[in-house]
């Protein structure tokens, strides 16, 4: 191997240039040439595909976005789209590639790996929902946003003893909720991995009154419905001085957070170091803190874990 | 004159502490007495006061939100319940107050003043939309909380080539468009101050986009429509990758900036400077960098005018 | 047990208020008693002392510094002053302690549990230099306000096509140097666990810049020397317009993270459940994502263990 | 006149690219061609100059430094060397420019206006020690970071009842320390342009602890001396558990405000428009919120004033 290929797919994650910058630099490092390719997997058929040095990536590590671009392609399900990528690969002298993107990017990487192009996937996102780490690129940050928009949510609920019902990002999963909840001291939180009860949290909010917390944060996951419609129902059972707020798109963007940049560029040399090793197929991931891979292929049926700790946790502090 | 009152009024605002801590620090070093007026007007009738002394300010001015909370309270309109208000001041020997608030809050504190109570008129809201002030305590801060999060959508609009429709705060004035707009580098700005046509609002992104940017901002005043609404009249005219986001009540909250801390001490202390005179019924301003006052019966007829050069401003460097 | 206290010891760190909220609400939930003590062991011999319930911890999970204030007390070392704590915790019938601080303050800790007193101990401190514990309660924060500052220098380096030599916080320990180093892509990273050879330093810097990378940032613990003194030696092999600076005290302070915040959340709660299952004198800490303890005795003789792999894994980066 | 140049000059400052891109933009919205000039002076005589189309200051409003890089040049200051720029000016074709950066730049500035070249100025610096205006480009900026500074200062300064003496940056100007001193709550503020006595901080201070605020923040303008010594002498007049902190380079990096890139996006159209009018040899500045301009003779004998009510103010509101 020669030469290698970087790619961001899929939704943009804070800490995608930090895991770019990693598997640019380390490749450098280690003697092989480097590629970045723009828009994900339509620039990689489309040959928008440049030579990258160490000074590509000077000064990124700290921006967010992904200065490859990235694009929505599902036409990279069918062979003949996946063959015009190959051709390029084959074009550019390409060898291998590092897939940086949500567990949906994993398919085109393994057709790659099938077609004799290794391919390595990092999990770049903010949601949090791949299988096999415990954390992806970009939610720390994420859960971060949230925390700080809670934070200043919490200084107009005091002030005016109201409750405030935050909607924060996830998609079908819950970290995110249960991260930025927990750290903003969240009366309650609802997430799509746990049943919940309008009337509890009511019954709630109204014992943290009386124990003379007069303003609360309920903190709830895009995945189980809208901050509006939750303080509709919530509603039903007492007034609460109820306001509802959706986090939205701040969430994905934003220079990554110390964890998020340190995570990235772990798995950014590992994601090197495998391609080294010759392997192909494989998605990288952090568990109990040691980088690790799994075959994409275990991926795909299997689901990501939320960290359910942390809503007893969350119960239990907002006493 | 010998004891003064302060209360908080309307919505909260960033820099409320900052002023209160000001007023109560100024007064006592002044020699006078300080009393608190909690949940405003309401508090005001119901007896909620306490004492103050300079400890109670410690470490206030950076705090978002008001420590002496806020609370609608039309009833106070009515002659009735603003004798009440009168009884308590007599109850607590207070001659003299400062009202922190927006423009709503200065009909009470005229009220107060008519029956010998002199009162003082701060501006405190995070519109920008009161008479005869160039800045209201808290509009710096909810316009840079707004140019935050429109710097993290610019990371997502640039990776997917988007452009983003964001809603902002303001009321009736355009005042955090503008600035937010200017300072975020907006393509359009759009205020219920100016006229907007949105074809060319479509004509100028797609000039942009043939210029080599190919991602956009479009900022607009919630006095004017949802972002949803304009995204969707937007739309209609070219393919612009567009996405609607609402900032919401983020903006209301966290700690003040720099400018809105001076501002709000150098105002409260004006105001005590201003009782000690033995003024009431005026408002505080600052007009070109000048602390000045107007009587509050001026202000209500008068509108607030938005610094409208920011407008073709933003149009000429969105080139 | 009935009645817990909780004090706070040694150099104050961010997230302590979380764990002091989050001892105080999981007892209370738990139907306990909660104290609070003031200043540390001196206010435990003192009886600064008074009860909590479970709003007088309402919004301080992001609040940095310590509610409970902290000091420096050698004198606990002695036994009759011990006693005299002791007899304040009678006084108050206070049965059971949680202490947030550096090791040394498990000293204290360890001789109350030895006294029929059982208490547990959370590693509170910014250095992140505390024995069987991946992380301290403080230390992501510290990190984080690092790399902040790292940051701003950039954007200067960048400018000026200078070097930095920026010195952190640590004591002995190169944790904050490793993260805030790595995440802040960091020519070089210099620390009390490895050696350095300056020449190599230099070296490193030269090439970097021959490979268009013209600024730099050398990052070094406070535990090796100054960064003025690290600077006039790294000038001796070069001219790589140098400045020194040294971040202080800054990155004691701040709003804690939402690691930390949620890690003293955690850490706080099991404190307790230790207490309730009769255990004491021992230590809390995380070990790869697990909340784990150990006796304090095993900690006395043990020693913190930098990771050591970021070390090599910013050298590959800055390639 | 048919072709601008653009450069900055002098230490770099937060804003100065929200002014090159408003001078690129407006230049080229006026149908004018645009030239960067890399270096300041030192790259204008060794012909580092490129073509600027609107795309080249995409996203850099909010980007700290300077993207066209910055250098000291004195060589500027002999006439041949001047010659040599010009031979440049003329080699590109340009006929006129836009000089961003301290007093010190504008004296290369006007040297070219005499050879026919009309130039502009811009004042930017962190230090806001410009004569002929309210605000330098990067002063909102370099205060607020000093300001986040003193925020978490004062967090470990209430947990140990601390004293802190904060040396802000300015050379000779106490514009950062007043601003920052005020926002920030300092018990004082210590600046070049006006006495002190050390015996009065002390009581001060004093007071202050009998009045129940037991710690405190003492800010000091570097242009008087060092925290360091400053701390020193302070301690001789009681014992106020201090500690001293230098914030140093952080203070010229970062984003720029909201403030700083609305005022540098004025400046820079401002100058586009004083240019296409003919002008040169002119600084421009903002007085009460207008922009203006001097001849930049005219301020090479005048001095800055800093807004000493601030340091009235600070004193009253530290009671």
């Amino acid at each position: 191997m020669k030469r290698i290929g970087i790619l961001t797919s899929g939704g943009d994650a804070p800490g995608m240039n930090a895991a770019v910058r990693a598997v640019a630099r380390k490749a450098l490092h280690e003697g092989l040439e480097v590629y970045g390719i723009n828009y994900g997997f339509a620039g990689l058929v489309a040959g928008d595909i440049f030579q990258m040095d160490a000074a590509s990536v000077s000064d990124v590590i700290g921006v967010g976005g992904t200065m490859l671009y990235s694009a929505r392609y599902p036409e990279f399900a069918e062979e003949p789209t996946q063959l015009k990528g190959i051709e390029q690969l084959n074009k550019f002298g390409i060898d291998a590639l590092v897939v940086i993107g949500g567990d949906g990017s994993y398919h085109g990487a393994l057709r790659l790996t099938e077609h004799g192009y290794n391919a390595i996937g990092l999990p770049g996102t903010i949601d949090n929902d791949i299988p096999y780490t415990d954390f992806t690129i970009g939610f720390d940050t994420a859960a971060t946003t949230a925390l700080d928009a809670i934070d200043k949510l919490r200084d107009t609920a005091k002030s005016h003893e109201r409750t405030f019902v935050v909607e924060v990002m996830g998609r079908g999963a819950g970290d995110i909720a249960l991260w930025a909840g927990v750290a903003g001291g969240a009366s309650d939180i609802i997430i799509p991995e746990h049943d919940y009860d309008v009337k509890k949290v009511a019954d709630h909010l109204r014992s943290q009154r009386q124990r003379g917390q007069k303003h609360g944060i309920v903190v709830i996951a895009e995945g189980v419905m809208s901050a509006e419609k939750f303080a509709e129902e919530l509603g039903q059972y007492g007034d609460f001085q109820l306001r509802a707020t959706t986090l939205g798109h701040v969430q994905r963007g934003g220079s990554p957070t110390l964890r998020d940049r340190v995570l990235a560029s772990q798995m950014g040399a590992y994601a090197v170091e495998l391609l080294m090793a010759g392997k192909g197929g494989l998605a990288v991931g952090v568990l109990d803190n040691k980088l690790v891979n799994h075959p994409m292929t275990d991926l795909f049926n299997a689901k990501h874990h939320a960290e359910l700790s942390l809503h007893q946790l969350a119960d239990d502090l907002a006493y």
